[in-house]
């Protein structure tokens, strides 16, 4: 019962322009390696024209500039990831589920669940909260009194939404991830913590992903906010009155101090870290590892990666970093004792 | 059904002076900028003065250096941060809960939980435990066999506390949380790793917080303790046998190896580590992304930061700490050369 | 109804050279402090003597070169931390289950779980479902459609398990781990993220353990593979396809991109990070907070981190960094100023 499409009607679909046998079908998608006579493979880098030459897929999913490089039948697009992500989107569709509350979940008065919706087993429904149409809560998810959660949203299993949670359509939040628990907020008190209620919501706008065991505090007074088509992956941490602007992606482990905003359309590479209230502008990309300690208000590349190297050369070199100051010294009194004209200026120019 | 109080009834109960009109009501606190008539809002930092003078705020705390720099009737306190704290727990206490067992939950033989406790849907108690008054344990928490949780605890959904660990009084503990899963043991034996038992349990004092998705591990043979006063961020690791010390706070993500002992009133900073078998002495501050990997012994502020930059420009600098202990051979070869005594001294004295 | 085992039996069972008496029994292990007289201890350092000599343990087990330190009767074995490791696991099995299925346990349809496995209350498990022999799986754990868990795995409370992931045999995974989500997987199209289906599936060897919320995501096409004999610890993100060779260790809090193969033997220090698309040779060792950002071809010792100090001093030292190119180039002028061959030949060395 497997589905297939032909080569002409994923054209028909998605664009492109179809070369050669436009009536072969397809039901998958695969790599070149992998690909059999009944899958489609895509190129998206010229540098994997051997594995091009030797695949046995059913078709292929190319660039312009690579429309010749193969004799398969193919499709040809502007933008052959992203049409490889159609397809598949095509061919792997979300199953199925059942709509309807499994008799084991427990819903809580006044809640209002879409006919169309499905709550899974042994989930929790807090009071007066409401789920949306053809939206699906997995087993033993955990959703907050006055929740609102919009249509078509897919939750994983083992989801927790904190009371109060607004969110918008489309998430997918995988399992393990905790929405509005609360933030981290303390007033010393004669050499005791105090605890400051968290009074905020977390708000999510439309079409977010949120990866698994990533955590997205409530706001201490103000709301934390998840604009429309920002991606999280997995782990990572996301703290009181954050905001993160619309369609930034951040990868797995970041963590992401109180109060800071994110632009839109920004980058963020796995286990960087942001301080708190900072800002940083749109269509700013973070390297992996990096501790983003100010705001940067220009869109651009930043990193501060420490490189790594065979630890005993590591150890050799950076016994120095401890005595950096003194090493500038040093060479500053060199140059005083060689008035040397060029090395001031060298000096001066930076 | 808005809870209120009036001014002097906030001053009755946390002390302060109160100024201006004394029977304001007040039902929530909030920003200066968001706060509206029946609310209060504070300043604990002057340069927030644009903000206090544009308030709609009803009330506001402030410290004495501030007390006539608003009109609006005030609260003045030697500490309006923790005033803040205790004013808005007042105004936000947490949510009623109804004691008793749901029927959906799932309870072990001889476990004792207190009848004012609550035990909520699809949540388990393990055989032999024991659940202090008012404590609430959310849907789907799993509480092991014999662990013992004191009064007043509050775990919110999905919470896991392995079997025999111990908890004070007063714990919060978010989503995700689990408490005492087995550390990190194994001994290589014949090119396999053999699994080391982890006998140890967990055992918590009083007052602690600890956020989403933070893991405990329970000790090897001996037990990891976090004492009185701790407040664990989300997503913190903390391994076998640690000792965190009383009223110690740990922001987001910090991993903490083995058989480390943490003084009393530290503060660490998010996505910080400290290795293993080392001793951190009280009163220690350590920054952010920092990585401590000897015992410190000393009170203080510590470090390990690299900075960012625009990544070409890292790139140009960083590729030098490869060959930093080069470069430190060709300055002393050129003191040599010259044979500066200014150089010499100044080498010497750092 | 403690057990207990005479020294010459715990001999007899693994091994080791007796000596004193034999017939002296043992019921628990502990440390040489804390070792009451029905307890063996061990000796795995010998800077530890002065504990040997206090300790109030019935028996030691010790190394060869120690036989002589101590007149408690003793084993004597070529590898004392694994003898130990070996009689804790003697002295501390699996606390027993009961096989079965609990009656608030989910089973779906033709999920074929074995009659000797036990399957805890308000788990589910999926349609199609494989659960091996003796296998345990905890309470509320969520085991998606047609995933095959081998035999004797231990999934302790709250693990997710995705649809189609296959286990192999002694899986233990503690509470909280999430093995099958998505990856992190987009295309962007128009100033929007697309998703790219996860279709793909987590593969795991045997005799594998994955610490409380670790997270392995799904491949994207192929699958991510966790091979014979990994232990991960706490809080380890693993990304779509990545592969991670046979008895290689993993510490809590580290990151590993997509796509990366890692081998055999490794070890990886916490909150380390290793990029994308990488491959790490067998016997590798990266030491904590380390990133690893171009493939390692060559077993060995690789270390990146930043020395920590007082913050005044990291703060006078560090700042250096970001200015390291031009004093490169300063000391480069000064040579070239002097035009010393010692120097220029020191260069052209390293």
């Amino acid at each position: 019962m497997t589905v297939s499409y032909r080569l002409s009607e994923i054209a028909a679909r998605f664009g492109g322009r179809v070369l050669g046998d436009a009536e072969v079908r397809i039901s998958q998608i695969a790599t070149l390696e992998a690909a059999q006579p009944d899958q489609i493979s895509f190129l998206t880098n010229s540098k994997y024209h051997v594995q091009l030459a030797g695949t046995r897929a059913g078709a292929v999913i190319l660039a312009e500039a690579d429309a010749d490089s193969t004799a398969l039948p193919r499709i040809v697009s502007d933008n052959p990831y992203a049409y490889f992500a159609k397809v598949s989107a095509l061919l792997n569709p979300f199953p199925e589920t059942r709509p309807g509350v499994h008799p084991s979940a427990v819903i809580g008065a006044g809640a209002k669940i879409d006919e169309s919706a499905s709550i899974a087993a042994t989930a929790v429904i807090g009071e007066g909260a409401t789920i949306g149409a053809h939206s699906v809560i997995g087993e033993g998810c955990s959703i907050g009194a006055n929740v609102v959660i919009g249509c078509r949203a897919r939750l994983y299993p083992r989801v927790v939404v904190y009371h109060g949670c607004v969110i918008g359509d489309d998430l997918i939040a995988h399992s393990g991830v905790v929405i509005g628990a609360d933030g981290f907020g303390f007033a010393i008190d004669q050499g005791r913590w105090i605890k400051i209620p968290q009074i905020g919501r977390v708000v999510i706008g439309n079409d977010v992903e949120i990866g698994a065991n990533t955590t997205v505090d409530r706001g201490a007074l103000d709301d934390t906010v998840i604009e429309d088509g920002v991606k999280l992956d997995n782990q990572i941490q996301v703290a009181h009155n954050v905001r993160i602007g619309a369609h930034t992606a951040i990868a797995g482990c970041v963590g992401i101090a109180g109060s800071t905003t994110i632009g839109r359309y920004c980058r963020i590479g796995g286990s960087a870290g942001i301080l708190g209230h900072l800002e940083i502008a749109d269509h700013v990309e973070i390297a992996a590892f990096t501790l983003i300690g100010k705001s940067i208000r220009e869109a651009g590349s930043y990193a501060a990666i420490f490189p790594f190297s065979k630890t005993e050369d590591w150890r050799k070199n950076t016994v120095h970093l401890r005595h950096l100051d003194e090493l500038v010294k040093r060479v500053k009194a060199l140059e005083q004792q060689l008035g040397s004209s060029s090395v001031e200026s060298l000096k001066r120019k930076s």
